[in-house]
């Protein structure tokens, strides 16, 4: 695995480094700081030394050859210095200067300039334009970092090299343990997906953390995100670019193509990655996750132990809105919570409980939290507390919490609301530093404890579900851009492909006159719909070609004269005779190119909803039935679908099969499709299909 | 205005003062600690003194009669003490003894009996089960605080003791200055609306935060909205209870009514409250609005000034998320920040602005802001910067932005992102206390920033609609609980009730025989409906009494016979001969009567939507037109009004008219509507009016 030459090298070259200026001093001097265990040298033609270190004026002059160049040197000078480490046999370099492709047109040139190096030698490349990569168990600390090195499960991977050390310093702050670090800047060799997928095979890594802008290759974002999963590390990502305009500066800064946001989204979904969408809200979901991994079991019955009425209050409604389950308490859980010293006997035990202030002040605490952490109905704890936590009282309520927690298996998260801040200078450990110091989960406000509780159970429930039911079929498309003008094929040739597919189009025929139409109505069965086929229309009913409800071979007969003459001088492909179908939930779904994905498979309701409500669910093909399953789920298709205001439940059976063929056809025919539309399909009522009744094929 | 008995008193009791006891020991020590100007008598007949002063055997016995009593006794004395001070004629008492409603049967006995003793004299009383209140600036604290007064124009009313307790040792963490805070309890008295009320009209108060569980006047919650928008005084308000389970522990907490969510949330639109989700979120509000307050402007244009070109993608996507609006920077201001000596040659300048790190570093960063504090076209300066912040170079950058933000009127707030927390001490005070005593709002994500600054100006805009267009009209209705089974009005009487306000029935007779049917539709235009009417079934088309779209006499009279068989031994009230209309845009309205806020108007679109996505508006009648439109436009009734997939655009003015006539019904008829259901209303091509097809009327 080439990144391994980043994260463990053993000699470096810092080519450019000096003793003034953020990246040709700073790097240095970390490495230093830090303690990096192997060799460094400065490269500097100007220097005798650099903070203390014997400089060399070109890389090819070190003692020995380095493993890792970074290159911290202006813009046009690069590309000498790479072709001199190429031809040294340096294996990997960062480049950390900017100025390239994100800049302007000389960037862009000098950008492709590099990529020729690095296609005519053996050489691996991160950069440029980034902030460099850490291995903090390692002590490798090729960046900037602000706070100190503390090793742990979280590797987080960047597109901004800013947000790398910026994010860094919040994980010290919450001490949450770090493995590596990297930020890809503007990912002229070693890419975003190739590093998401490097560290979902790295063993130090158990929790990956992104900052995500965009990348080229969605096929391998998606490989990245379903390796993580089967090896059990959860991956978070921010995004940018949800907008157009988020999506523009995302481009003028890494010069990445920021993807479509939508289909980034549902791929999210569909690998089981959890995107959030701000970096404290990041933080939140990996301390969770860091603390609580291994431990969450998939059905998350939640106990909400408050210190208040009015947080009780609160904090039920969240529950319920982020998905999770707290249950009413047991008897049995309810007798020993009455058996407390310090609960009220009046009032009735709910969930969450008010336990009131007395029983979570100093050792109190831990008692008050063990019939919950013992209580076999609840899967996680969560205390609620409301007061100032810098007092000493609050301190020795913390180690109670700690106690608590570190006896049991069960994990326990903690909300506390209320002072934070020192005033004045105190000589006891604060509150907040010792829950996180001995890994208890953290929270100000009780919204951020249970959205990021639920995320990481929603993930464990996810990756079972997708261990049994869809991990063996992963399968994805390399994006193929096509220039030539997409082609619709002809009403039989497009019914063969469907057919062929098991994807049930609606019973009809296709005749040439009036009188073989009404036969073929007769024989299909009536009411018919009669419609004009013409390659001169692609929206047959708005152009006037269709007629519906005909009930006598007839009418038929009539509306198919009608349509001829409508027809004038256009191309005449054929005459459409179709069975009507009856009523039922009318959804659509489709296939389409994306860029950087591929072909993307599309779902959702039918009407107006689709689009007046953005309400569609996009996936990679192929799709298993249960990611089928999950997109309908996804969508207000699914309460239409199982008997929305007294109508009969929906055959979604019949609807997941269709999903499951029009996939396999996006996935086998990816070649040859360029797009297709579904629309309406008729979902039947339960164990009488789903029926396609208008079909729209385009060709490469 | 008799909160200022408890705001403003000269002379305190403290009944049960003691040197043990969070309460008991609690308030006196807090009284005495924040030097309150007055006298202080603390009561209790074992004690001769309590810290040092002078205690009494009983409220009696004090040397001059006290103009507040605080009460901290043991429940079943309650009603005894507080009989004792009215006796002596202490005109206001503050019971912070729980176990009363929100307890058991006993407590709700003692509580009656709290009850029936304030109705006998002329005593105001908070509580009880309260945490008590302060008045900051007044040095009178009867609480516990946790931390040291900061006078400011921030009120915190709180239904939960715990929480007022606990943010207001956020509102000191984040500098916030406080007026007044006061916990109800539960409000046996003094009611939480009457509080709002008195807020909203005290001098010392310019923003009102407030924690909410429910109440049983939903007018006087209301008014008291109404009362602050006048006054300029913004509302952030964060209340429990959206969901059932919500208003469940809600209910036992402090024994209030929750009412109706959504019919809460309707209001605070309404009245331009600003409500949030959970408690940083209100921290976020307000720190925002007490900063800003006076100097924000409607339009809100917003300039981002992004350390990081990370920072400014993702933050690019929120501006627009929340409503804000980012615009391009003008040529004029490109100039001046392309001139800036730290700002790099290439590249594109956006909004946000990705100025880079070497352009916000100490002093620099005053010189990078001073141009868009000094843009024209800007309202609203946002600093983006994502690095630690307790380094001394960050104190600097800190009072370098604290300058610029100072010399210039506009708002300027800060997000930063990156190490906030202080590992080994520091001599120089840090970044985040600068900006902070400086009133310069900081934010630790773009999100919490972005939704804050939108929430204030929207703030500003409402305000400014609110004065023009609604102010002048403001009437609410009491509710009216009555204990009669609703009757619904007979056809003729619930058409001659609409007409009579104006609401435009389609046109229609009622017809007793099949001939007259078919006479009647000749003469109103064809095609015709026809519905049975009966009282026997309230709801025509699930019965089968309604037949559509017939276009002849015959085509009627068949119908009415058919309708009559149908009808078999059911009452029949008469023929309802209609007019069918034309196609438009389906929307529903009505009103009902909530418990708390009485006559409720509800709007939405109709068909599958309103039940799919529960997308209802709801709004106290009487409205404004402009609170009819707005009410319109909560809905996606406002897409598909203005001509959504092609359709022409609707007549909104019509269906705003028509919410504007039946509010004035729901509020002129109060006493005798019990309810009334608009559906469908059909809302026609602009010009072409709205038109209701049914109607069902009940009244009490």
């Amino acid at each position: 695995m080439r990144l391994e030459l980043f994260f463990n090298p053993s000699r470096i070259a810092i080519i450019g480094a000096s003793e003034r200026g953020m990246y040709p001093a700073g790097v240095l001097r970390n490495l230093l700081h830090y303690g990096f265990p192997g060799e460094i040298y400065p490269v500097n033609p100007r220097r005798k030394t650099v903070f203390g270190l014997p400089a060399y004026p070109d890389v090819a002059q070190t003692p020995h050859r380095p493993d890792l160049a970074i290159i911290i040197v202006p813009r046009r000078v690069v590309p000498g210095v790479l072709e001199q480490c190429a031809a040294i046999g340096v294996p990997a370099a960062i480049i950390i200067t900017a100025g390239f492709a994100e800049a302007d047109d000389e960037g862009r040139a000098l950008q492709e300039t590099i990529q020729q190096i690095i296609a005519k030698h053996d050489m691996s490349v991160v950069g440029p334009n980034c902030a460099g990569l850490a291995d903090i168990p390692h002590r490798v600390v090729a960046t900037l970092l602000p706070a100190p090195l503390q090793p742990g499960p979280v590797s987080f991977l960047s597109q901004s090299g800013a947000l790398m050390m910026a994010l860094y310093g919040l994980f010290v702050d919450r001490r949450i343990g770090m493995n590596r670090l990297i930020s890809l800047g503007n990912q002229v060799d070693v890419t975003f997906t190739e590093a998401l997928q490097a560290l979902a095979e790295d063993e130090g890594t158990g929790v990956i953390a992104a900052f995500v802008e965009g990348f080229q290759r969605g096929d391998e974002f998606a490989q990245g995100l379903h390796r993580a999963l089967l090896a059990n590390k959860p991956v978070v990502l921010i995004k940018s670019g949800r907008t157009a305009k988020g999506q523009q500066i995302a481009s003028t800064h890494t010069a990445a193509l920021a993807g479509s946001d939508r289909v980034f989204d549902g791929v999210c979904q569909q690998y089981g990655a959890i995107r959030v969408d701000d970096v404290e809200e990041l933080m939140d979901t990996v301390a969770l996750l860091a603390a609580f991994h291994g431990r969450l079991k998939p059905r998350g019955r939640v106990a909400l132990v408050s210190q208040s009425g009015g947080l009780a209050s609160l904090t039920a409604d969240m529950a319920e809105r982020y998905g999770l389950e707290a249950p009413p308490l047991s008897p049995q859980l309810q007798q020993r919570i009455r058996s407390l010293p310090h609960i009220l006997d009046f009032g009735a035990l709910e969930n969450p409980t008010d336990v009131r202030g007395a029983a979570v002040i100093g050792d109190a605490t831990a008692d008050t939290l063990r019939p919950f952490l013992e209580d076999p109905d609840t899967d996680a704890v969560v205390l609620l507390l409301a007061k100032s936590s810098v007092r000493e009282q609050d301190a020795s309520t913390a180690r109670a919490i700690v106690r608590a927690g570190q006896a049991h298996e069960k994990p326990l998260a903690v909300v506390w609301v209320g002072q934070k801040r020192v005033l004045e200078p105190v000589d006891h450990p604060l509150a907040v530093d010792i829950l996180r110091e001995a890994g208890i989960p953290l929270f100000h406000q009780p919204n951020d404890a249970l959205r990021a509780l639920a995320r990481a159970v929603q993930y464990v429930r996810f990756r079972e579900n997708y261990l049994q039911h869809s991990a063996a079929h992963f399968r994805t498309n390399a994006p193929s851009p096509s220039s030539s003008v997409p082609r619709q094929l002809a009403y039989e040739d497009a019914a063969a492909l469907l057919t062929a597919y098991g994807l049930p189009l609606a019973p009809a025929r296709v005749v040439s006159d009036p009188h073989q139409a009404a036969v073929a109505a007769a024989s299909i069965g009536l009411p018919a719909a009669l419609k004009a086929l013409s390659p001169d229309f692609t929206h047959k009913s708005d152009a006037g070609l269709v007629r519906l409800h005909l009930d006598s071979p007839g009418a038929v007969r009539e509306a198919a004269q009608d349509l001829l003459a409508r027809l004038g001088d256009a191309r005449l492909e054929g005459l459409l005779v179709q069975q009507m179908i009856p009523q039922g939930v009318e959804v659509i779904t489709g296939v389409h190119q994306d860029p950087q994905f591929g072909p993307v498979v599309a779902f959702g309701p039918g009407g107006v909803l689709v689009e007046l409500l953005n309400d569609v669910a996009l996936r990679l093909p192929p799709l298993t039935r249960d990611q089928a399953l999950a997109m309908i789920q996804a969508t207000k298709a699914w309460p239409l679908l199982q008997g929305f205001r007294g109508q009969s439940p929906a055959d979604v059976d019949a609807l997941a099969d269709l999903l499951v063929n029009l996939a396999r056809l996006a996935h086998e025919q990816a070649h040859r499709i360029h797009s297709l539309d579904l629309n309406p399909v008729i979902v039947r009522p339960a164990r009488q299909g789903a029926v396609i009744v208008d079909a729209r094929v385009f060709v490469r």
